[in-house]
């Protein structure tokens, strides 16, 4: 518990109408989208820069806990403020694109903005933001950087990290600091905006984000090959992808996926195929889109496609990619819980994590639908535990988790491709990273926030 | 002068034959691109990752310092031994190209791997790999990752942070760790391959880089672009760049460097012309190459073009780029000393830059050829002092050089677009960062090497 005397010092610096410690704030910020509740003892609502500076200089002096939050939509429980302490919630004053330079090819925004409300402003001006991470309908840019925010696009143009240039931050002593400049090439001390992104709001607050846009493709088209099984449709990702050919997109959905969505929604999808790929290709020229989709075609047919099928118009483009876009929601007919995790591998090692997801879904009696992004070899892959109030079964459902992160280790990748570590990935860290992996980190930790007042106990370090 | 009885240690932790401290060595390892001198007082070549943690580890715990050394071909003085120390040579046992992953497009080679022997390997294989530093016969790939460099294809294809996907390196205390991961998306724990990156050798000594390729693209055309003055041509560099069309490079010269370059090669460049754009595109398909240099042409031509160049075969296009190949050497008609910097602002200041340098030209009474990658607004600047024992004059020159600095600050650029800070311009470093980005340097830098024994004395970092 906060004493008054904070509230009543914290709501001094920025108004009494931005700081809150009533209930019904605090039910507001306790939860995100992994649906865990931590109330916090405050909420407060930072107008500019200064009032970020002056709250967290405060906090820093007076040890109290300050968790960044931009819209709550994060998987892994990183806007949770998991040992109490202050939300700082960007999304009221911090909502602003400042500036489209188009001579540049350069935005700058505030943390709170939304990406979708971005992608729509910078198209408007025939400009391209490629990061389109499932949630980009309302989560924000500031929520995007700290996590590293991908997407379908990312085979292509690569993820949240590819675009940002420069960050306005404040550090928990209060200093604002710049980090980044708006020119391509910059090497003048060390990386600080590179080690900000993906960072989880633990080391800084930050206040405004330079991005980097690209002239917008003047066409897409989009298609869709059959397979008749999981391993010969993850052939023809890898093989493709190293042909020389670069989709936007290339996703896949695995068999109980496909008949997921069918049954919810009745759109004539191959329910007996072992797996759908769904691809787009794009560009300024229609000679260019042919000849990539051609030798989609060609590499999907050699590795077991029965069936290609090329969206001829903006209808049939939509009516592929429904069952991409709905198959999240449509699992749910397959258990009342969902252990869903975003594990990562080099594409060549695709067929065989999902031939071994197979192997644990059988061993461990969970039905476990895949899909996802298999263009970068991100795959989301879904445990779903019938009913979650058996507590034995949902245990075993978190074991097999873990089974899965190890498969997923062992092949190279990552525990998390898009949706960080937080709270909910904290405690498979050791997994990944050795002792002198993870002491490293607790120091930069430190170099930025020795009091640890940022997100604390977040991302499995060691700060005790 | 370090004791003997160190040199006797690491002897025997290395084998005799690869620590040296004979006056040979320490003379022929003293130097690099900025021919300034300092010698270490040994000189170690770790035949591999166990010898550099042993080494580390015995050093840091004597408070040894170490300079990390790749070719020593930069030109800010980052491999000089300025405290004495062990220069750790990286040039004989780690020069190993250790894959080339075609299912997954990425290279894993070692640090000391030359930049141009690796891009011959995997354009044997249909793959390239972009950044093209002008250094790239010598330079080293880890020396590269030191430094962060970047090169002529920078304004399509990015530099070499772009590439980088994965780390191994050694910490100060000897730990070996591993960033990063062989996947597009990773965002699991911090991001310190991307800190890594550009950290001069101070943080960490890098063992084993993950790189990602491409696919080679098929198609490459030149052209050249006449302008009558030099606003124009930086008017239609940031206009055509910003109509949507890539182009791999865009790189000028300003008149004083088309004279000299002439005048050394008799060539039968335009000798009148303000200056030229020398530019080019690529892609698969013929069309595309078309349709971009057919823009090009049409935004040029808007912005005062008085001549457009397309190269009709390999030898025409060989024959554009001569000039720009050979400016850096041909410009030393102007002056006994170069002072060179690689400045770099946003696109569309690039006018207004290069109007301010003329200016301190007449005020200073320097020549001031500039020329380079105006496609991402990195700029080499050279002042040509006639002669530099001429003290008063070379401390004129320093001084103009610390204007150019500020002017290309105000215009919200980087006093390095490509060289780093290392020694040179280290000075400069408060001029463009504030005391509390200085403080966090410092900090970061104490996160990795708390005894400051790698590369101390670099970047400006306050650490005493």
């Amino acid at each position: 518990m906060l004493h008054k005397r904070h509230i009543q010092a914290i709501k001094q610096m920025v108004g009494i109408e931005n700081c809150y410690d009533d209930k019904a704030h605090l039910v507001a910020y306790c939860y995100d989208a992994t649906r865990e509740r931590y109330e916090p003892d405050a909420v407060v609502f930072p107008r500019n820069e200064q009032d970020v500076s002056a709250v967290l200089s405060y906090c820093n002096d007076q040890k109290i806990s300050i968790i960044p939050r931009g819209a709550g939509s994060g998987f892994t429980g990183g806007a949770l403020p998991v040992r109490g302490g202050i939300v700082l919630a960007m999304e009221r004053y911090f909502n602003k694109i400042l500036e489209i330079d188009e001579k540049n090819l350069i935005a700058r925004v505030q943390p709170g903005v939304v990406n979708k409300a971005f992608q729509e402003a910078v198209e408007a001006r025939g400009l391209f933001y490629p990061p389109d991470p499932a949630s980009q309908d309302y989560s924000t840019l500031g929520g995007n950087v700290s996590e590293n925010a991908g997407g379908m696009r990312a085979a292509k143009y690569g993820i949240t990290k590819d675009y940002v240039m420069a960050l306005r931050a404040v550090l928990p002593n209060g200093d604002i600091i710049r980090a980044g400049k708006k020119t391509i090439k910059d090497v003048a001390g060390f990386n600080v905006a590179g080690i900000l992104i993906a960072s989880e709001g633990s080391l800084a607050v930050i206040t405004e984000i330079t991005l980097k846009l690209i002239a917008k493709p003047k066409l897409t088209r989009s298609a869709m090959g059959v397979f008749n099984d999981i391993e010969s449709a993850m052939n023809a990702v890898y093989k493709s992808m190293a042909s020389g050919v670069t989709p936007v997109a290339m996703e896949f959905l695995d068999n109980l996926s496909i008949r997921a969505v069918e049954e919810k929604f009745h759109k004539g999808l191959p329910t007996d195929a072992g797996a759908i790929l769904i691809t787009q290709v794009d560009g300024d020229l229609s000679e260019q889109l042919d000849s990539a989709l051609s030798i989609l075609e060609q590499r999907f047919k050699e590795n077991g496609c029965t069936h290609f099928k090329i969206a001829q118009d903006e209808q049939e483009a939509a009516d592929l990619w429904f069952a991409r876009r709905n198959v999240s929601q449509s699992i749910t007919i397959y258990g009342k819980k969902k252990l869903n995790e975003d594990i990562t591998v080099p594409r060549s090692a695709l067929p065989e994590l999902l031939s071994r997801i197979m192997e644990l879904s059988k061993q461990y009696g969970f039905k476990i639908p895949c899909f996802g992004h298999t263009g970068d070899g991100n795959v989301h892959v879904n445990v779903m535990v019938p009913d979650p109030s058996d507590v034995e079964n949902l245990k075993k459902g978190y074991e097999c988790i873990e089974e899965i992160f190890k498969v997923a280790i062992a092949l190279e990748g990552t525990l998390s491709g898009e949706h960080g570590i937080g709270l909910s990935k904290a405690p498979f860290m050791r997994l990944a990273f050795s002792e002198a992996e993870m002491n490293l980190f607790a120091n930069i930790k430190k170099a930025f926030d020795p009091n640890n007042i940022l997100n604390p106990g977040k991302m499995g370090l060691c700060m005790e």
